[in-house]
């Protein structure tokens, strides 16, 4: 499986926030940074970009907004082959809160967008090209949306300037036909342009979505360490650095903060494949109901929540 | 992903048993089979059938032999459309040992057997089939096998009269490719017989690799609740029956059993995906030196079991 176009970027802290509100420790921040830094992955996504108020600090860690003095506290001037990202959500950071690259550590900005903000996502996404950073647009929750939707967001990703565009598997609903078929879709679309994957393990195929990307011709994909992330989780990066035996990528430092600080969390936070999520992904519904359920005294009790959705699908 | 010839068989007692000797509960085994019968799975495998001198009944279970009144004492008669099914490996069963099939309440006899086995396997095949039984063989850990020796053994196989062949993926070392590439030699050498797919979970491509096969061709789906198994476990049964929704099964009945009986057991048998396990599998090793590490003090080191099994491979 080995292709050299293959880029790896790790989103542990910025997908596995939504489960802690981003209030992860410097300790863990920085060892997530330096498992990426050692092990050869191309990109850490360390949090998202968002205006002071748009969230209450008070809520949320520092990662939801990723200001550059709290990333240099834990980088430096990142003096190192890494490429450090942040994800930005539409309506959430205003366009003069986003420093020039000039004067930022971050190398790059995934603009993450729903079906009807597609044009607000290529006015952000150039905004962020024209200040200097790499830029990609992730699509949520495609598997919700409707086909002449799609081709009509597809056609205004292709006249823009944006070269990467994400295949994102948002509630975890989707296999290898159903990717094949998007990443095909996404490919003939949008001839010149980058693909990526990012994928949910609620059905337990986020590593095999990913796979099948590859074969598809993605070449920006998305994992965590121990598939740490909102919900299910996602593809795991231990898994997907020892499947692709890419000379590029060591497996060994992010074993070693898999064990000193990933692991301990899950005995606190509840990511992974739980029987609620499955639910969700197999219903291709948003994960909020499953994520409501499993912060709730009833979270074992998978009958109860399987009879809920029902009646609600 | 609807085919009417698919048929789900579940483990859950027989593999699960390998983490604990088949010290289960005859409420354990009765609701497990419960949950198949009401769910409309196909096949329930209750175990292994093993002669008495094969194995110490004071350390395993009653499900490591699989006499006829343990069988009725959960199952009565079995008068269901439910099947039951045993496994019996080279070596561990005299032949005199196996009732005819009219004097069990078992259905089927699946044989389970290593490469240099497979004329064994046949001849223990035959004779249950001539006692009554629908018979499957199970080639066990391909994975290691070289390419001359596995058309040697499918050419024995084809010559025989067993109607059931399964891939089996022992180490949880495959992924979609190399399943395709398996299933496919399988269904060409064994022309009219059915293929069955048995799969592990240590790379979290248990679930995928059973969906190819299916697009392959297979018709017999292993799976267990909860993915309870050896190691990593296996194909979750309630992932593999949301992801067909064939009308013919239930998920209801299921998520009751594990939610009742599977998930608390999570507590005390670390089966299901665990780093040591990804690393087996990864490696394209037999599972055991993961499951001792699992079962020593040191099993969240998982850097120094990668560094242990690197000088190993």
């Amino acid at each position: 499986m080995y292709k050299k176009e293959i880029k790896v970027l790790d989103c542990t802290v910025r997908d596995g926030g939504l489960m802690n509100n981003w209030q992860f420790s410097d300790d863990f921040v920085r060892a997530v940074y330096n498992a990426c830094v050692q092990s050869g992955v191309d990109y850490m996504e360390i949090g998202y970009l968002s205006s002071a108020e748009a969230f209450d600090p008070k809520v949320v860690g520092p990662w939801k907004f990723c200001h550059d003095k709290d990333l240099r506290r834990i980088v430096g001037d990142n003096k190192t082959s890494l490429k450090l990202s942040a994800m930005a959500d539409i309506g959430r950071i205003n366009l003069d809160d986003i420093p020039h690259a000039d004067d930022s550590v971050l190398d790059m900005v995934r603009v993450a967008c729903y079906v009807h903000q597609v044009d607000k996502a290529v006015e952000l996404a150039h905004h962020c090209m024209d200040k200097g950073y790499e830029v990609s647009i992730n699509l949520m929750a495609v598997s919700k949306v409707n086909e002449h939707d799609l081709d009509e967001a597809l056609v205004d990703i292709a006249k823009s300037r944006v070269p990467i565009f994400y295949a994102v598997d948002s509630f975890g609903s989707m296999f290898s036909e159903s990717i094949q078929y998007l990443v095909r879709k996404y490919k003939d679309a949008l001839p010149g342009k980058e693909i990526g994957i990012h994928a949910h393990n609620n059905m337990q195929l986020a590593m095999s979505n990913t796979i099948t990307s590859i074969q598809e011709g993605c070449t920006m994909l998305d994992a965590t360490m121990l598939g740490m992330g909102r919900g299910a989780g996602n593809c795991p990066l231990e898994i997907l650095v020892a499947f692709l035996k890419n000379p590029k990528y060591r497996l060994l430092p992010i074993l070693q903060t898999i064990q000193d600080h990933i692991h301990p969390l899950q005995s606190s936070i509840d990511w992974g494949y739980h029987i609620p999520y499955l639910i969700t992904g197999a219903l291709n519904e948003h994960p909020r109901s499953s994520l409501a359920w499993m912060d709730s005294e009833r979270k074992n009790d998978f009958v109860a929540f399987m009879k809920e959705m029902h009646d609600y699908a």
